[in-house]
């Protein structure tokens, strides 16, 4: 009979419930054993969807952890228990999958990354879900095959649709904020075709609050651009929003010294258009969920593979602290007003030392 | 100084006095001096608009002909008018650029085409403006040059977008039916990119009034579809629409054994997208000058160098016949509903006596 | 715990190993329990692929059929067995999931409504994959809210790939002609969106041979196109290709009285463009399953459940045999170059009693 | 008869050709009367394209300013030349059309706005041929109308093909670096769309040489980006590229508080599609002029119009030195590596008075 890995879940939120799902049912070579969340709205509704189909149900992390058999953990609950659950998983000889980020501190996030250092053998990764999308993969082969030339300019942004409720507010409380949750997707997605040993030169951002003025007490906009230059003669520009009014436009360009590609420059949900008086209408995505679904079952099956086979992981773990680096530096320079320097090693330094 | 081409201009109608405005102001080699139509209306138009740029208004073709030094006409007043004008002009000596139909009779249209026959030293043309459209002359560069192989079928529709007066009925009454009046266009671009030298093997056509049941007096229809059978493994489908919601939408595709190019499948009218919460949404074409008011202009001015250089017209006059008579052949399946058949001659045949 | 559906699947051909797979994996109210298939290559690859997860593999159908706990069979091996393998399976008191055709002949399919008719507590499904698609659900459910008004015209296509190799010759010799094979999807979609009860009023088509002059030998063509008129102002006009260059482009478009839809008239594979010196190119499907490999995921779940919640199917098997009946009137009138005609019940008659 | 517009052209290079022929040609109610160009080469051109119908030609600015009766002067020479002739044609009771930018350095630009305001009877404008696309009209009513809330966010491209010569390096000598260039379109459209009174907080730019090392000589390179803040919550991203392989590619995105408008997100040069074995491929424009040639002949309508019937021009004169004073710091924050600030008024502060 076949092998199954056996994995748990932490957190039943939004992205764990679904992540919980997909081990369960969108994850042939993975069994899913336990769960644990201390919220009783969680265990109520995994009473219902997963104790029935065999799984165990914990309302403490530790407790879970004490599940025999448990190969895999796939850390998804609050962000400030992501860095202290992985590293505990990753001691009791877990393989880890974590939801990013890592922690929105730098510090902390590269403890997982030393944690993981000292245990080679385990998989641990964090779930940077565009990597696992097919039409990023599809450009990233182009890229890599030099179809493009060499990659000099990179444009991505992040843009949710707006909601008419406070749960971008509440949400940047603890996320963090625009850069750092939202751009360090594209951040990272910079880094992989940038080259993952790219190093920053300088970095500055400048934001609005356009329709959530209740983002400014935590230091956060609701429309942010920043430019990030790299070393080498390279630069990517960001752009991140939480009011499009169309959905979830999530696009990227990486333009080359010999052509450039697209990644949702004219996005479309599905293959429908609609002729009608005022014109052609098709529609988009409409949440994160819409448009990379694909991506998550990708994500939890090749990390399921990687920890059954002893395969290598499809990218680094130190690429989530450096996107986060970079993200805060993001942050800093909106928050600050002023553009951020860095020396050839990437050493923080000031304007006046700055070779310009 | 440079010479201009004296052109008159008979008919004020819409399309007529389009004409004459191109041939006022978009048309530097040409010269207008003079116009006739027989309406108050028009020439109260014309009194402001042509007569202060020097242009000699006349209620009647016979005496606008009798202008000195009128060395071109063209041919766009009421289409019964169409082929004597024509006629007449020819045998005074004149080019012609008569507005497409010659008639909607066949016998009618082939006098036309006789009399130019016997003045081969002038310049008569009709007007299928879609063969002066870049788009369409990009797409047949590029089939000529063989980049879809040999092709093999042939889709194309003229669609105008829904109105909401009884414009479409009177219409008919005197432009003959949708086959004759819209999908005679599809029918020439058939000729053009097949070879004006194919021969119809079989024709069926089926249609509907769905919205404009005062069509039915006059055996028309609002959407009508036709399959048109070439000898030689070709065939073309068309269909012709009254009652488009979106706006104009005409589109040709040619599959090729190698390949396929399509014109204006994916429509728009600008390079304006609205992302808005709907959807995205783009404005397409509303009439047909707004989608091929550049290939009037391009018509005129081809029409006036052939004139002034004798040089070759893009395309003969006997095409026009084909055309029509292909057409005519479309109406007669809808109204009878039939197949007709022909021989490889093109001669009319009985179903039975068809080889199958 | 969660009941599962037991199902086992006859036939490991190229279909049948994907739904297989599908059942297998990503159906997670199903279990598979076992399959049949004569060939040793195919159970050579289910030794490896499912008898590991606990599959029992059998050489016969019968065999098979005895297997104890089956509740659903679903058959996918060659045509000639569709039938009487679903016959069997209903009176053995299964659900039933068909691929398509029931069979090339409209008689024997009609068994197959007979058996499911005596067993209406069975689910008995035919695979009309498009019917799951996302796009198409869509599309039909703007159609039901009255967006488009009443659909009047219905464009549709299937068009596969060009092949280097003569797998269509003999696709054809086992599979019904190109209207029967292709073009039945494209019909039954027509009965979707323009009511199961539509009755067929005439039928005509053509075809040719441009590049597989194999076919010729089975009455088949590599290029079809036929229109199908049906009572009450309805018409729908359907091509069908096996040499498209670029890809697999299945395409729709439903014209209402007061709008349009279409479904994949501006073909896309993924979000990438590719900016490159002569242009920007996007590629599309190059085969059916990378075009509807979520709509037979979807298909295999909804059976499921219809089958485990004794829910409604999405649709009724009796649709196969009109769908059925349509194409081979095509094929019909392709072959023998007429047009045939049918009264206001959808009797066959003569062209001479036809009131046109 | 109809009174026109007695015009005359300085300067007959790439554009100023294409001016004198819009003149001549294109632009009704004007008269071409005169041209100047000190190049024996141009001179050679025009005996044959203007003198022969009826243009007096000369090779001196001042002796073509004696021709009697000119009304309106085009300046479309070198870029030196355009303030000191522009205010020559003004000061002699000339309207102007000055060919962008009115000089490369702000305070020679600003003398040009001083000699307009001194004669307020004169038409003076500078030429952003963009404000005359059918397009970026489009955009603007429907942002006008409100359609998309508040613009916040505007980002928009000036991407030239790459050229196989050291065209772009020589141009950088004389035309003033990418973001005066070319850039000032957008800075221009920004202000448009942003409000012409809009005042500047923060710029910052980077870029590189790519693929033209020539350039780091003028302080130039061939892909730049840059942030330009305003105050009151608006901000704006540009980026300019001189490598583009697929064409020119000019784009422009304004983001709402409500919506979101794109001009040319999805370019295309016509309306035809190829589709090919690699995919299905659209081509683009190659240069501005293939991009913008009807938007140039409305500009010059549209100034002959304002000068005969005395209306207002569609902007003003002083955005063009608005334009130019945000690209200049644009210009030197890319050479200075430093990110430049402004107060409330747009007096340039330093970085440690900003408020931030």
């Amino acid at each position: 009979m076949v092998r199954k890995l056996k994995v748990a879940v932490s957190g039943l939120g939004r992205m764990g419930a679904r992540h919980a799902i997909n081990y369960l049912e969108r994850t042939p070579r993975a069994k899913l054993v336990a769960v644990c969340d201390p919220s009783p709205t969680a265990i109520e509704w995994a009473k219902t969807r997963l104790e029935t189909s065999g799984v165990t149900l914990y309302t403490s992390f530790d407790e879970m952890m004490a599940h025999p058999g448990i190969e895999a953990v796939i850390i998804a609950g609050i962000t400030t228990e992501h860095a202290p659950q992985s590293i505990a998983a990753i001691k009791a000889g877990k393989h880890v999958l974590c939801e990013k980020p890592l922690s929105t501190d730098v510090d902390i996030s590269q403890g997982v990354v030393e944690a993981a250092k000292q245990n080679p053998q385990l998989k641990v990764m964090t779930g940077f879900s565009r990597r696992f999308d097919q039409s990023y993969r599809n450009a990233w082969a182009k890229a890599d095959a030099g179809e493009i030339g060499r990659p000099v300019v990179f444009r991505s942004q992040t843009c949710d649709k707006y909601r008419d409720d406070d749960y971008f507010i509440g949400y940047s409380k603890v996320s963090g904020s625009i850069f750092v949750d939202a751009s360090v997707h594209d951040i990272d997605l910079a880094l992989w075709f940038f080259g993952q040993d790219s190093i920053v030169k300088s970095v500055s951002a400048v934001g609005t609050c356009a329709r959530y003025q209740g983002l400014k007490q935590y230091g956060d906009v609701d429309n942010g651009v920043g430019i990030v230059e790299f070393w080498g003669g390279k630069m990517a520009c960001f752009y991140a929003c939480r009011m499009m009014a169309v959905g979830q436009h999530d696009m990227t360009e990486v333009i080359g010294t010999h052509g450039k590609l697209t990644i949702n420059a004219n996005p479309t949900h599905d293959l429908v258009e609609h002729h009608e008086s005022t014109g052609i209408r098709r529609e988009i995505a409409q949440t994160y969920w819409d448009r990379f679904e694909p991506a998550f079952i990708r994500e939890s099956n090749e990390f399921t593979e990687a920890c059954l086979d002893d395969k290598p992981l499809p990218f680094k773990l130190a690429g989530a602290v450096q996107a986060l680096k970079i993200g805060s530096a993001l942050q800093e320079s909106l928050r600050s007003g002023r553009k951020l320097f860095f020396d050839e090693t990437g050493a923080r330094i000031n304007e006046s030392m700055a070779k310009l």
